[in-house]
């Protein structure tokens, strides 16, 4: 049997989350019916890098599975395009080793949060962008981000009881957290060796209250070491994050900042 | 009777077109619409500087209406982008003089053409760019864009009939027609004293056949001479077209190459 890998990007609000699902269409769902046309017979996705939520974007998703078919890899790509529907499509297919796994190989994942920071809503960017009509101040927003970089414990931005998402272990190293501005846009950026659930619209949400002049970085310091999700701000909506790249050992990570490849 | 003026941006995907036609919904209905709601009066708008066809977006479209009411033009603004839909907002309203009409007075407009250039399509582009698959040459596109480039007769470059389409006079002066590239994406932006039907697209068409290879400058010069759209390439998409700004008279152009602002 081969283990292809497929990098996917799509546009989140086409569908109800990554994740195959009864009554709506999922990615999974559309891809697993391309992949068992494709080859005439029933091909189930090994895994995801990560289950994107309802309206979330992705350029760079990883999914994986196993064929035991002659198909060339291009051929495949070329063909799965063919099938899928305009809202996602295979940026590339590859073989990968046997012990490939898209989701458990990860060693790091980045993720962009895009929000339109300017009085009156952009048509044009609707369902890529999370309006903030109020102004935001990006230096505030950098200091925040600077505290939030690193190694922590990170209980205070997990959307869910942890033990319930199977998620024992909360704390995770955030290589990256930049935030940048080109004209009404922001960019925030973040890197790490894995996310807990909406950890990055959390991230994004106490960013976002830092830029509003309402959370200091002391604060921050303090939402993370209370571990308690209630003390952290809210949540920010789904259509501003897009998954941009997920990055697997022995490929060395863009961000030098991250230091050596193997320790991510 | 004040006469105000409206800068819209607009999703063209989500309309029939600017006009208003029976059965399908346009901007300028839901334009109209908001401004009778606003106003507890039936508005029309005078003029919009251009009728983009269905699909077609605006970053820029300038229209004006005639209004007996006291209310701040800040307060026009904010009320109409909360009645309109999400697909159309009001960038900015201001008073205008008691002449302007955003069609006839305007002495240029700048378009721009998007083309997503990538042997695969882009999911999160979809709808605002054109995907054209193989390889384009831009040296080439620059080349045949110095051609068009200047007053010429457009008439192979107008959609229908120019006497069906009440255009007597094909003659326009293209100040800028420029091509750039940004990884995979391609645009082309034209500036103009004025365009034909389809002009942008068509012109588009033209500079992507040269991409190609299939189409030399010399070549485009005998498309521009025979007056004759049969001979011209194919007329391109709407989606990747989207109305940038329109300058009046007054205001001089950004655009140094075009000259003095009154030669517009």
């Amino acid at each position: 049997m081969r283990n292809i890998k497929l990098i996917l990007e799509y546009d989140g609000a086409a569908f109800f989350g990554f994740q195959k699902q009864p009554r709506h269409t999922s990615v999974q769902e559309v891809l697993e019916a391309a992949l068992s046309q494709l080859f005439n017979r029933p091909v189930k996705i090994q895994s995801a890098s990560g289950r994107t939520d309802t309206g979330v974007h992705a350029a760079g998703q990883v999914v994986n599975f196993k064929i035991d078919s002659p198909m060339p890899v291009q051929a495949i790509q070329k063909a799965l395009n063919g099938i899928l529907p305009k809202a996602v499509a295979v940026l590339k297919a590859e073989e990968a080793a046997d012990d490939f796994h898209s989701r458990f190989s990860a060693a790091a994942k980045t993720y962009e949060y895009r929000i339109w920071n300017s009085p009156v809503r952009s048509p044009l960017l609707a369902g890529k962008v999370c309006h903030v009509p109020l102004p935001l101040d990006v230096a505030a927003m950098k200091k925040a981000a600077a505290v939030l970089k690193g190694r922590h414990d990170f209980r205070s931005f997990c959307g869910q009881d942890p033990a319930r998402k199977g998620e024992r272990d909360t704390v995770r190293t955030l290589h990256d957290c930049s935030v940048s501005r080109k004209g009404s846009e922001l960019r925030i950026r973040v890197t790490a060796d894995g996310f807990l659930y909406r950890m990055v619209r959390n991230i994004a949400g106490a960013l976002v209250e830092a830029g509003l002049g309402k959370l200091t970085p002391a604060q921050i310091e303090k939402i993370i070491a209370v571990k308690d999700r209630r003390q952290a701000p809210k949540t920010m909506p789904p259509e501003g994050l897009t998954l941009i790249s997920v990055k697997y050992a022995g490929k060395p990570m863009k961000n030098k900042k991250a230091g050596k490849a193997k320790s991510l």
